[in-house]
């Protein structure tokens, strides 16, 4: 019986260029189907819930694919990680509903990018957040970020060789917090744009610096010009957090 | 006038023989020692806080060393980190008294153990972290390890090469806690013998498989010997995460 098996997976993107199948790079799900032939002994297409761009992390990604092969969920999980290079790991692995799509299911995410913000790198964090050693002033950027919520055209917020047409978008939460010299950036929403959230920290931190006002976010989204905005943070410190779905798969 | 300077240091141990200079392997210190003779332009001796094994990882190490040269502060930190490698940062560079001893000075140290326990291994954990798969119960192993609190003779913790006398050590704080999937052994004491800390965590191990009873410690202690505790966990797990001086340097 043909069934629609969903893996969990954490990875770190630092050896890949993003997470999607291309013919001169190697992407993650190109690996992961590569695993996945190695387990059921034929190649089946996958789909994953999202893109995520070169050097961007998951702690939680999402991939179905439909199998006839009666396997155990837990027996995937262990011969996935067996095959598997170190940095992809498959964290869960469930039967979901004949028709269940990672992608169109997806009702929203949510992304975490990190700062590592001292004068000196942390040998830590390597690949792994962005090192920013001007200071942030996280009460006044978590304030100024309150903007982004709510349904706007992000085109200023989009990378501009973005194909995509309709470029309204809606947020639902967004903060900025501190954890000694760790400053996060977390924002929820129901879809992102290319390079839409690695844009949004590069906007705050132009407000950081006082190149741009507070309250500037309103205008920035009014132009719908990507000149408006910041620059595009580095992927390092990006990590897509976790996809919601009508089930809470955590 | 000679001064003295005092590094407090952050590195991860993966790429190094230990903290200690040896002939055959790379340690730590022989690379901060490098570093630093490329800043003064002469080889200065310095005096460590500890050593740690090969392996192991630091958030606050420390060593200090006399010096000539009237560098500031803050210019010999941007110095040292430009000339160390990634895996060794210096954190904060200050001046001390004349007579300060890096190592004499400490009053103590604390250490914490990081072990991630799931059925999956963590791709952001790879040399970060022990990876084990078997349930642990944190609250049984917070009150067992309570018995390691107090003045013992630890010889049954010790490494049975070791050639240090004195065996007798004060614990002054003792933890097992989780946070999701990372389980976390933390412990302060005035001083640690070879692997101490290391074997603190293989015998809490053997006590959590039932192995070893949860009231089992001060038997173990008794006994004085290596034998009755557990095995040495892997170093990859284990950060110095604190040295005590009179002074509070962070």
């Amino acid at each position: 019986m043909r069934r629609n098996l969903l893996l969990i997976i954490e990875y770190d993107g630092t050896a890949y260029h993003g997470s999607q199948v291309q013919k001169n790079a190697l992407g993650i799900c190109q690996v992961i189907q590569d695993a996945l032939q190695k387990v059921l002994g034929v190649r089946e297409d996958i789909v994953a819930c999202s893109r995520t761009d070169s050097g961007v992390h998951a702690r939680m990604f999402c991939v179905n694919f439909y199998t006839d092969r009666d396997i155990l969920c837990v027996k995937m999980k262990y011969a996935m990680n067996f095959h598997l290079p170190w940095d992809i790991r498959v964290s869960d692995c469930r039967e979901v509903p004949h028709g269940f799509h990672a992608r169109y299911q997806a009702r929203g995410k949510r992304y975490v990018y990190q700062i590592w913000n001292a004068d000196y790198e942390s040998p830590f964090l390597k690949n792994r957040a962005l090192f920013y050693r001007y200071p942030i002033r996280e009460e006044l950027l978590n304030r100024a970020c309150q903007d982004f919520v709510g349904t706007h055209d992000f085109t200023s917020l989009c990378s501009a060789g973005s194909d995509i047409e309709d470029k309204v978008r809606t947020i639902t939460q967004c903060s900025v917090s501190r954890e000694g010299n760790m400053v996060l950036f977390t924002v929820t929403g129901d879809g992102f744009l290319q390079n839409m959230v690695r844009i949004m920290v590069g906007t705050l931190l132009r407000i950081s610096e006082g190149k741009l006002a507070p309250h500037a976010i309103p205008q920035v989204l009014a132009k719908r010009d990507r000149a408006a905005a910041g620059i595009t943070a580095p992927a390092c410190g990006l990590y897509l957090d976790y996809v919601f779905y009508d089930w809470d798969f955590r």
